[in-house]
């Protein structure tokens, strides 16, 4: 069975995913309010966090698609270290969660279907283990910047979704990187446009 | 009367506007080809450039709209040096256009409405230059990145159009460098995807 790989980014126009000074303790780091804004904003990112409220608009109907066509999330050791206090005790993945790192650890088996597996030997095989128990649905990579990159960069992602947020942050830490792999091409398959972002779904063709 | 004063841009989903080594001799760069490419393939450019053909689509008339909103132009210098050879003696602007540059020179006058005055005092001269010649249409700040930044960071642009091509281009000429400015809001006023680009004009709102 053939599983889609997935990305779903939130970006500014200018492409940070994140402002300056991002760090495992600030991981939005300074001036990207807007982007984490528009994440926390969403009704649907709420109720997976346990919360009330927020925004039933296009915008959260849209990540709750995201979420429901994920079966198993990989993600960096950054993103999860940063995210995993934030979290709490039942994550908003509902999934299986595969982390990168180099430091070999116990599976962390929390509530609600979330589980974080610590993957050392490299990022096929976090994605190998990942397809396994999607269950048929995709395997999202979740982030941050570098992990992305490095999937991006080994030709793994199929589908990658930007969802575009109206601001210039002018300083920070970007979604592309200077990825200096050539040009790559990308078929655009939807496009949604809403007052909060605009988000652009692309196939990411395979190298000739 | 107030002007409008708007830019134009022609990215890929990672930033460029160029490639790598891009110069006054090869300004698009290296690998830049599907943006310079999407461009040339429109009946509404090639009909500026007094060229057969083309494309008559939607990506052909949102450009026919964005050369018939002008009715001024400001680029930099290195932009009229790269571009004054191939635009020959009846250029695409059809309008007065203002470059900005050290070196004073006489005003080039062209075919079909086309005059290039060049300017030493300024951004906000040339700009005050071009307003008053407008005809109450649009100046275009045209490029390249340099002066865009130049005229986005003095908080002079007002609507900014971004053709979004569907292309990762790994390295070349970023439209937004590090523009260190602190976060600045957009409105998104306008979304047209085609399979050619997703094309998004935002507001550029005022800083608080």
């Amino acid at each position: 069975m053939t599983v889609n790989v997935s990305a779903d980014m939130v970006m500014s126009l200018d492409g940070y995913i994140a402002g300056t000074d991002h760090s495992a303790a600030n991981p939005a780091g300074q001036g990207a309010e807007r982007i984490g804004g528009w994440i926390h904003a969403q009704s649907s990112w709420r109720e997976r966090m346990g919360q009330a409220g927020g925004e039933a608009d296009r915008d959260s109907d849209l990540m709750r698609e995201w979420f429901e066509a994920t079966g198993a999330v990989v993600m960096g050791r950054l993103m999860f270290d940063s995210g995993e206090e934030h979290w709490g005790d039942n994550p908003p993945f509902r999934a299986p969660v595969f982390v990168l790192t180099h430091r070999p650890r116990p599976t962390l088996v929390k509530e609600g279907g979330t589980s974080f597996t610590f993957v050392t030997d490299g990022i096929h095989n976090a994605l190998d283990q990942a397809k396994a128990v999607s269950g048929g649905r995709n395997v999202d990579i979740a982030g941050g910047a570098g992990t992305f990159q490095q999937y991006l960069k080994a030709g793994l992602v199929d589908e990658l979704q930007v969802h575009v947020i109206p601001v210039l942050l002018g300083a920070g830490l970007r979604l592309f990187d200077s990825l200096q792999t050539g040009p790559h091409d990308l078929e655009p398959i939807r496009v949604v446009d809403t007052p909060g972002a605009t988000h652009v779904k692309y196939r990411v063709l395979k190298r000739k």
